[in-house]
């Protein structure tokens, strides 16, 4: 398994038209696209920064992933993803190690992305996301 | 202001030993530095990926940022760093656009950077730092 760089951050936010009045207005940044993933039950703006992103999440549904982490503890960094070459030959690696998963197996992220979170009890915490382009 | 990268991911962390093991052993990572940052109360360990790094955070005082984060919120990701060619000029931009500071002026941190904190009651609760390598 060979990480090459950070893919993005992901940002768990309210409203990503507020958010975007900081990462774009004030830092000065662009967005490159918008994009609704409804397998994610999220709205997100994608901003380059250099070789990475800044990926703002804002939940379409209540029920979601981010509307619950906002619930729990607020708006803030919510993962960090990493890019891998094959997703797939990472997670039978990992699995190998005795990593703890949240996907089994691949699943579409933004940008026809292929991602994987892995468990956050095998991370101390961190949400870890890797992401194949 | 240009942010040019994402310099780094500080990840606070109650033992730096530990949390090596899943950034070394099982992600196939490797550390570039261990550094203690006497001002900050930390000791560092800097792994690079890709252009950008993740920074390790244990803290070397209980009354330390990191120790008190760790006791608020438990391990996980602390801050995201954006890398600009001039902090100084920078922290002056974002003063005229009314953004609260935690740094008035930059100030020394990890391989002789100057940095400087933003305050995250102005970007909705992300700890923003600015690094000028």
């Amino acid at each position: 398994m060979k990480i090459t760089k950070i893919n993005h951050i992901g940002i768990a936010v309210t409203s990503i038209d507020e958010a975007l009045k900081i990462y774009t207005d004030v830092l000065g940044l662009k967005v490159q696209s918008m994009e609704v993933v409804p397998e994610q039950k999220v709205r997100t703006a994608i901003i380059p920064v250099g070789e990475s992103k800044i990926e703002l999440l804002e939940s379409t549904d209540p029920e979601g992933t981010i509307a619950k982490f906002i619930e729990k503890q607020g708006e803030g960094i919510h993962h960090m993803a990493l890019e891998v070459d094959d997703v797939q030959a990472a997670l039978g690696v990992l699995t190998g190690k005795g990593m703890a998963l949240i996907d089994q197996k691949p699943r579409k992220g933004v940008e026809n992305t292929q991602i994987a979170f892995l468990h956050p009890k095998g991370t101390r915490r961190v949400l870890l996301e890797l992401v194949e382009s």
